[in-house]
């Protein structure tokens, strides 16, 4: 079944709506105001919440809802539930003080009662449900203290509300679009398998980065994960995977994180990918969502080349050992190319791989260089140190040009600096992504190359 | 015999002056008008450069200097060399085009002519110095296109110019301050082990983080960072650690980087501190810079007790996974401080480590918990997702009092949004370094730990 429901609903209920940005459904019903369906907020204390007519009670509204968002205490919610038989699709249960705090007979309560009265639910402890391009927001976290990311091709589902908004503030900062997003928490009934099932088929995404604490049913889990990172990119981020962790992540979300070493066996079987840490997961998400969907499907299995270009030794150097790391190849030059970038470039440049154009590099170097050795290679490094005056903003422009004309991944590290975030940004209007770290650049260009 | 000539000159002349910031000759001189010694700009062609007096040759300089930067083409800099006998006390041989193109005839006739006359020489092929409390920078890179660190206890020792360049602009947006610098490339003469026993003894230096990419005398070496790391914060950054990188290492200094796997259990052995990366050396750096000097001398073997409190579960959830990949050790929170924090707090928050304060915190909430917890842990995590309306700016002021009490390693993850920057910044005034990830926080407190 489509959760098209919950992710493009038509009419909204909120119980636990307040007029105050003071509390939490307050903050909601704010983020609310900018959805471009009918929203209902449901307080009987008040006639008119935010200039929209306030509800007594679900049944007071003239149709039954897509979704109704509860944020009441948890020793409400059984009883707010029973009164949804007919009047919503879904209920997202936002309230925290379930299973997470070691109180399983109410999650079991809510559980069954939704069997009985036939409704979804999302969560309890959950952060709820966002589509940029529909304008929903269901988080209690104020716009003023979480900006937005941009609209782009990532999905983000999280198990953590807190590491959703993270994520989202990540996002932000490093300039990657979100599409949808979704905060599951203790996931009594609808799972990371289903909603990964539905972004299988979502166009407005390519990219799907996925916090996991703990999962339920593992073989479905794998069935619905293998099917999507066959569609679009799927990056898995597992915590909970030291003694320490599993404790936490039990005492969370109050499912057992199970062994990770089974877990992780089970991804790489798979070919399901995952990344060690927070920094790994934004930095292959990325790449994946500035070149993921025109890298997909052509490429090779043994396309593994890859050049770096410099005009820093140094930096060459940590980017030749992450390369390593990351199983990718800096094979040298072929001699013929050799001989031919000696002819067109300064005695003093580095003509190896990496190529070392050195601090006296101009903007071109980096486009002859590209030019000579773009069939040579299956992925392209660049390093761009904007501390020296040969570089310029016109080198982003260069660039552009020549990435189309070469066709092949390609992720820039440019050093903090000068001209560097202007610079950044025309190159990442490119679609180049931009890494503050040779390191980081690198494992980018691992992301599209596998 | 003391460096002192080299990071504290009362004099310097500079072979390759110009009058343009177009050329790098001239972007040295800019640096040097900060310098509070006596600079002598060389250039035959030329009356006055920059506001000096400029000299056709040293010997027209009335004095011998301390230092010599010299920035003209390989090729010519055996015949300037020759020049300096009784000169100079240090030629700082700035110019490219020595080993690390393979030209090692040039550079061995250079070393031999260093014996020859007396004169010792940093370089060739390298950056120079930088003495934060002596404006003496020495830099070819204009100070809009790399803006210098704020003064503070952080020496960098690099083979790299690139590297010691992005190292500043990492150090300058991660606000820690730096004392002195050196980038000695391709060291024929002054190395790494020479700067690191100068250092050991310098009064405005807590901390030397130092990227190397080869390493001359072994025995030497291992010998003076032993002692270093006896009296300062040592971090070593290693590179050329893969066959791409040591290939790569080798064209870029000429000197073999050897075989990384025995570097790397030598220092282990001695106990000498290595960051695998830019970032892991980034964030160590900043724990010891903030924190370094009060927490060495007291740490205790088995003190690696460390106390995660955060708003976000999985925010803490992965917090714990780095722990347990650092070797430290979240261990539960004794019964009776459980008693007393079920009684002080709401009954959703995770009284568990994690401690859990949720999305409903209030400020107070993380002093309360350190106040019943100290004594119990070595360390402290802090975890202040700021987008939520319970995390204001008072929450800098009260944990600066909390921190004094408590006298032991406390570091903040933050995440991006709302007040976080200007959070970030009141809580680094009190000398509690703050990270934008929770496994950066982890990884620097284990800095503190061990």
């Amino acid at each position: 079944m489509s959760l098209d429901y919950l992710f493009k609903p038509k009419s909204i209920a909120l119980i636990g709506a307040s007029h105050t940005e003071e509390k939490l459904g307050g903050v909601i019903l704010k983020n609310l105001l900018r959805f471009k369906g009918r929203v209902y907020p449901i307080n009987p204390k008040y006639k008119e919440l935010m200039g929209l007519k306030a509800y007594h009670d679900l049944k007071d509204i003239s149709e039954p809802v897509d979704i109704s968002l509860i944020m009441r205490p948890a020793s409400e919610v059984p009883e707010i539930l029973r009164k949804h038989k007919g009047r919503a699709k879904c209920a997202v249960i936002m309230s925290s003080g379930f299973a997470e705090i070691g109180k399983t007979a109410i999650q079991d309560e809510i559980k069954n009662i939704s069997k009985e009265i036939g409704i979804r639910i999302l969560g309890p402890n959950c952060m709820g449900i966002y589509n940029r391009y529909q304008s929903l927001d269901t988080f209690f976290l104020p716009r003023e203290r979480l900006k937005r990311p941009k609209k782009g091709n990532v999905a983000v589902v999280s198990q953590s509300g807190a590491i959703l908004a993270c994520l989202f503030g990540t996002l932000d900062t490093s300039n990657i679009g979100v599409s949808k997003a979704a905060g599951y928490g203790n996931a009594v009934d609808i799972d990371e398998s289903e909603i990964y099932e539905y972004l299988s088929d979502d166009k407005d995404t390519d990219v799907v980065i996925s916090y996991i604490e703990s999962v339920g049913d593992g073989r479905r889990f794998i069935e619905k994960a293998k099917v999507l990172s066959e569609k679009k990119s799927l990056l898995i981020l597992k915590s909970g995977k030291g003694p320490g962790g599993q404790a936490a992540a039990f005492s969370h979300t109050g499912r057992l994180a199970g062994r990770y070493e089974v877990f992780h066996s089970i991804l790489k079987q798979f070919g399901i990918k995952e990344a060690g840490d927070l920094d790994e997961l934004m930095d292959a998400a990325k790449a994946l969502s500035y070149q993921g969907r025109e890298t997909r499907g052509k490429r090779q299995e043994n396309g593994k080349l890859v050049l770096i270009i410099t005009n820093g030794g140094g930096s060459g150097v940590l980017a030749a050992d992450e390369c390593t790391r990351q199983g990718l190849d800096t094979a040298g030059l072929p001699e013929d190319k050799k001989e031919l970038l000696r002819r067109i470039f300064p005695s003093f440049y580095g003509i190896n791989n990496p190529l070392d154009l050195t601090a006296q590099v101009k903007d071109e170097d980096y486009i002859s260089a590209l030019n000579e050795l773009k069939d040579n290679y299956d992925g392209f490094v660049i390093i761009s140190l904007p501390n020296v005056r040969g570089i310029t903003e016109r080198l982003a422009e260069m660039i552009k040009v020549s990435k189309e004309r070469i066709d092949k991944p390609m992720v820039f590290h440019i050093a903090h600096g000068g001209i560097s975030k202007k610079l950044s940004s025309l190159i990442e209007k490119a679609q180049i992504p931009v890494y503050p770290s040779p390191e980081k650049a690198v494992r980018g260009l691992k992301a599209l190359l596998s």
